[in-house]
């Protein structure tokens, strides 16, 4: 569990120095899919090793873990195929891993090779003693071959430093092949230009969780290219060629469904090669474009402190203290994990491709891309309204640009590059749009908006809202996963009934109001939980509230996800039986002992991601340790919650029970931490659990200052005893957003 | 050989519509390879029947005959499979075909069939009694559904009418698997929104003769679409999809590697729906902004009255009468075919995908495509800087962009949208810029164009070149078809020099007029033959003189190309014995008795292609019959070039001996027939052979006009006995460029 120790920043020592409290190979081992690699607050770049990608493809048969590799680094690896430039933080599905480069020397291999087999490829060997991972820079040295790589990151441009040890001729490889499960076929094409002898550019298409996503690039070498070639995997030839060119060698333009590429230096003893690589969604030209932009010279120590710097930036927006060191560590790698995604999706000239798969220019705002909305509308997205609104605003605006490109006339679902991939369920656009209108932060026509919520809930074609909209449910033998949709969905259209109340559309605000009802459809009074109903009104027959396959639900069980009413706590209590029997009911779940059956079905977590039958790892639950408030509970509330601090998260590689799922998993730490937690998003009410910090300083973007302090605050005492919000005693389980935006300071008092 | 009488145009009957005497279907049998279809001059739209395009990959047997479907249109075939938008002009390789089109009735089929089982596809079985061919204009009954189709195009939108006989469902295909030489695998991408019940969007990405081309559509009905699907016959899935909607059918974005599409209409009896489609090289916002621009409103009969007016436009330049209705309408027919290609390559903003694969906006000039050069340099261009002075100009434009856009740094060698496929040899980009330049119709820095011609000419590793410039020729076992290369950048080269010393540059000057003496480096005397040379300076051992393979030479044997030096012809006259050895040598060319071997290895042609050892239906001979002039003959040169001219084309689908080769041919015909040619473009001369048209009045875009008279003219009135130029008897075997363009009037005194 403290394996990584060694991974605390050296670079910089001074108290203002927030980056060396955070541990970028936190979450990288088993389940939590982080990467360690190199980026800046929600970069475009994420520069990263990748340890594999999926099995199958690399080593001609399928292993198994078809989800291991969704950020491209399992720390348990023993070797890094090389360094590629995007990558998802922590989700459970994956994509991306464009471009990877990697320096070798001695024989040209030009096949990755497998792990098992030392030698038998390019990828290297390393040891985790030599690997350095800090905001913004990460180092290994790759053994194979004796080079030391160091990486750090601008918005859109990935810096590599390699030294070489010895004089001659030292490879870098640019394997256009690769990529983040990376089944055959999803490369589409590949281009690539030797501009020049220190310049590349080209593209990356594919065809995978994104269906239509390409991703171009400009490649600068701080040396001259000595030869360069490429070697090709697939029978695309240039039908017109005819004995003019030799194409393998110093043929300046390369294209193809599967090719790898190599560059050659003359190297002296020791000699650094630097490459800058850069990435824009339109075009070389953009690529090009931000690379001069973002990374003039050759300074890698510069661009490296001002990537630190920005980080310095955005993590002191938070300044806590805590009991212990590990606490601040486990702090600020979470909060550092909230500022990896969604990422910029645009030139610095505003240009990029949107869904519509035409280029856009966004005007007066910033285009952000990879929205895992059924994640991040809980915590992650709330968590921003408080501590980053002017991007939470821009994200909204992106999110509405999607919505005016596609074609189904929908919000995003789960969204990225340009491409709506659809997973999971719901329309969680919609809170997150609402949310962030109603805290201030989204500066748009609210009719508009509206218009787009409704138009997005009333798609009777989606994933069974035909249905849901005639018969007030999801008929599970029409449409599976129904009752987490049929709730979800309630749950969305109450947030847009706020919205229509609060912007005065009563006749809209009638129509979903009646909808967000709808969770009252799928509760079967007879057994206590939601259950799948059919179309013929009756209720599925073989049931099981512990499987979380084939009941109805997604990722979750009954017990779980039957508790999901958060915009109707109190009513769900009482449907449930009223508090006694509901505060019995979650007692149950968190005490649960189950069998090893369980766990198996059991997606995305690691086996120390329960609590009795709750399941920490995964987002159905996020909100319901701090249920107990509303059953007049809430000591239980707050200890269940310091529990879930203290159990599920530590200062590890495998310091994240399930996958962080683009900062979910750790914006629940962050706002937890401070105290509160947003149950229901859309309200302007957070739920308050149990302050794992001693202080807190929040620099708010409106330029008041929000003090937290919880007072005698210790691992025995973890109950909230008293609130006040600047001087005034708090009787209530919950602190609205007001209380927090207008700064000032927060109390809470702890005892036993 | 006269089918078509039948296809002369029956709308327009007045005395200036020249349209009447234009046979778009002649070329579309056997090697001519134009197309019948509509298309405005230069158009980028060439929307035309596809009557297979080529047989392996749909019947899944390759059928022998690689390039019969070049232009996607055997007139000897029984069905039609649909209409696509993008076509060459009697190439002899092909691409495009791009976006089939096709209207069915009946029971859905989404496979097209095949030709030899009526009823196996959704092609059609149809008459050419009931097929029209006009200029802009383009009818047919498809006999299986008894849908009458008319076409016509504007020069960016494609507009499809079809009337459907009766009360029902009407489908109409659209095809994005179909293109011409379409084989396995060049399909790379495809990608389709239905926007909303009338308007489509969508492109194709294709991986061909051109490597990476992508094409953009907006298609547009004139009637909601009821429903429409796709059927797949890829792999490519949409991996987030899971259950949300059914992606066969009334989903509306479509994507995949090979899919098709249909789209439903309930008609009335004899209803006709209409279909435009947009192209754009950029983007499919560019194809509405060109739908948009070009074809308000639903009028097929006013597009097609528009389309005809422009074809009148540009065909009216050269106003001429003839001896026989016959002659006028070859000449028609030849003057159409000239003005089909290179064509307009860029939205109506001014937007193309350029070389670098990003897009550009051309300013100040319109940008072409489609550069077959290697033919189009010898007559096409130099009838361009006659009688499409500004065209010629934009089109030496467009190459130039093509250039600063290489990353090879080099003019195009055969070019179309947006890719160098390299087929033929030469760098004869140069004689088009340098004729253009020095004729007066190329506004550009002449230090610029010298560079680019350079630098294309000394591209070391480019087929040859660094031989050429080391040895001063290519040496047959280092780099093929040596002997052909040899001669024609010695052509090249004697342009550069030519441009050289114009615009004052000596050192360039010298350094190209010594490599334009490089021709008589594989002249071998002993045997009066080019001949190729080995790297060690010794003679190819086995040689023949008549073989077309692997002679040294490309698409032509010894006899033909030996008598490559148009720069140097009294040189080559001299070097290859006199002019009397000279003319017995010519002589024997045009009369030699050849077996049928001869024919059966030479490509492109048909079997009246030939006249003994000359061969008409290829471009290496064109200047052949012209050459008599030097050698004190003349007379032979007008035999020869009236014989030729009345026995190689005819106004039939038959009526071209060989490949239009992008108008070339059809070029040589209409400077033939006005009494001269260009032997050496480049050059201020027009070698004078024998006028076949009685008066001619050239329109010249400077304001001038130019009159020709052929006095006596008759079939036996076929010598030249004097020729005046405004009064002033020229006495010599040449008019010069400023004779022609300075206007006033020509004429041929003629006699037996």
């Amino acid at each position: 569990m403290l394996l990584c120790s060694a991974t605390l920043s050296l670079s910089a020592q001074t108290e203002n120095d927030l980056t060396r409290y955070v541990n970028p190979l936190a979450g990288t081992y088993k389940m939590g899919h982080t990467f360690p690699g190199a980026t800046v607050p929600f970069g475009f770049v994420q520069l990263s090793p990748d340890t594999d990608t999926v099995g199958y493809e690399l080593n001609g048969k399928y292993n198994g873990e078809v989800y291991r590799y969704c950020a491209g680094y399992q720390y348990d690896d023993p070797t890094i195929v090389g360094f590629s430039h995007t990558h998802f933080s922590g989700t459970g599905h994956s994509d991306l891993g464009d471009f990877l480069i990697m320096p070798t020397t001695g024989e040209l291999k030009m096949n990755p090779g497998t792990d098992d087999k030392p030698g038998s490829g390019y990828r290297s060997r390393f040891s985790h003693s030599t690997e350095k991972a800090e905001p913004a820079y990460y180092s290994v040295m790759l053994d194979d071959y004796g080079i030391k790589a160091e990486l750090t990151a601008t918005t859109r441009v990935g810096i590599h430093k390699y030294t070489f040890p010895k004089a001659g001729q030292a490879h870098i490889l640019l394997d256009l092949m690769s990529g983040i499960y990376n089944f055959p076929d999803k490369n589409v094409w590949t281009f690539l230009r030797v501009e020049n002898d220190t310049l590349v550019t080209g593209y990356r298409q594919t065809n995978g969780w994104a269906r239509t996503r390409t991703v171009y690039f400009a490649m600068s070498f701080s040396k001259p290219i000595s030869h360069y070639g490429q070697k090709k995997y697939d029978q695309s030839v240039y039908k017109g060629f005819w004995r003019k060119f030799d194409e393998t060698k110093d043929f300046p333009e390369m294209a193809g469904r599967q090719i790898r590429t190599w560059f050659d230096f003359d190297v002296k003893d020791g000699e650094t090669v630097m490459v800058k690589f850069s990435l824009s969604p339109v075009s070389t030209t953009g690529a090009i474009k931000n690379l001069i932009a973002e990374t003039p010279g050759w300074n890698f120590d510069a661009f490296r402190k001002k990537g630190q710097e920005a980080w310095n930036t955005e993590l002191g927006k938070i300044k806590v203290e805590t009991t212990t060191d590990e606490q601040k560590r486990i702090f600020y790698t979470a909060l550092y994990h909230t500022f990896l995604s969604p990422v910029t999706f645009m030139d610095v000239d505003g240009m990029y491709r949107g869904l519509d798969q035409n280029d856009h220019q966004a005007k007066g705002f910033t285009n952000y891309t990879v929205f895992s909305l059924w994640d991040t509308y809980r915590a992650l997205h709330p968590l921003f309204n408080i501590i980053q609104p002017k991007r939470n605003g821009d994200m909204a605006k992106s999110m509405m640009a999607h919505y005016d490109q596609s074609v189904q006339k929908m919000l995003p679902v789960w969204s990225h590059y340009g491409n709506e991939n659809w997973c999971m369920i719901g329309y969680h656009s919609v809170p997150v749009l609402v949310d962030t209108y109603i805290k201030g932060n989204l500066d748009m026509d609210p009719k508009k908006l509206l218009d787009a919520m409704v138009k997005t809930a009333t798609h009777s074609s989606y994933d069974g809202i035909g249905y849901y909209m005639s018969m007030g449910y999801v008929p599970e033998d029409k449409n599976g996963s129904s009752v987490s949709k049929t709730i979800e969905y309630a749950y969305d259209d109450w947030c847009i009934a706020e919205f229509a109340k609060k912007t005065g559309n009563q006749a809209v605000y009638e129509q979903f109001k009646a909808r967000s009802e709808n969770f009252k459809n799928v509760y079967d009074p007879a057994i206590g939980f939601m259950r799948p109903k059919l179309a013929d009104g009756t209720w599925k027959k073989e049931f099981s509230t512990m499987s979380t396959h084939n009941q109805g639900f997604i990722e979750g069980n009954a017990w779980t996800y039957s508790l999901f009413v958060p915009h109707q706590v109190d009513r769900m209590i009482e449907m449930m039986g009223g508090p006694k029997i509901f505060i019995r009911h979650l007692d149950s779940l968190f005490t649960m002992k189950l069998d090893d059956s369980f766990f198996a079905e059991t997606e995305d977590i690691t086996r120390d991601g329960l609590i009795g039958n709750y399941v920490h790892g995964n987002e159905p639950g996020h909100h319901i340790p701090y249920l107990y408030n509303w059953a007049g509970a809430p000591k239980k509330t707050q200890e269940r919650v310091r529990m879930i601090m203290e159990t599920m998260y530590h200062d590890a590689p495998d310091g994240l029970c399930g996958n962080d799922d683009a900062g979910q998993m750790s914006a629940w730490y962050v706002l937890s931490a401070l105290g509160f937690y947003p149950v229901c998003p859309g309200s302007d009410q957070y739920s308050i659990g149990s302050p794992m910090i001693k202080t807190a300083k929040l620099t708010l973007e409106n330029g008041k200052t929000l003090e937290i302090e919880a007072v005698n605050q210790s691992s025995e005492n973890i109950h909230v005893t008293k609130v006040t919000v600047n001087g005034i005693n708090i009787r209530r389980n919950y602190l609205t957003h007001k209380e927090l935006m207008e700064g000032g300071k927060i109390i809470f008092v702890m005892g036993k």
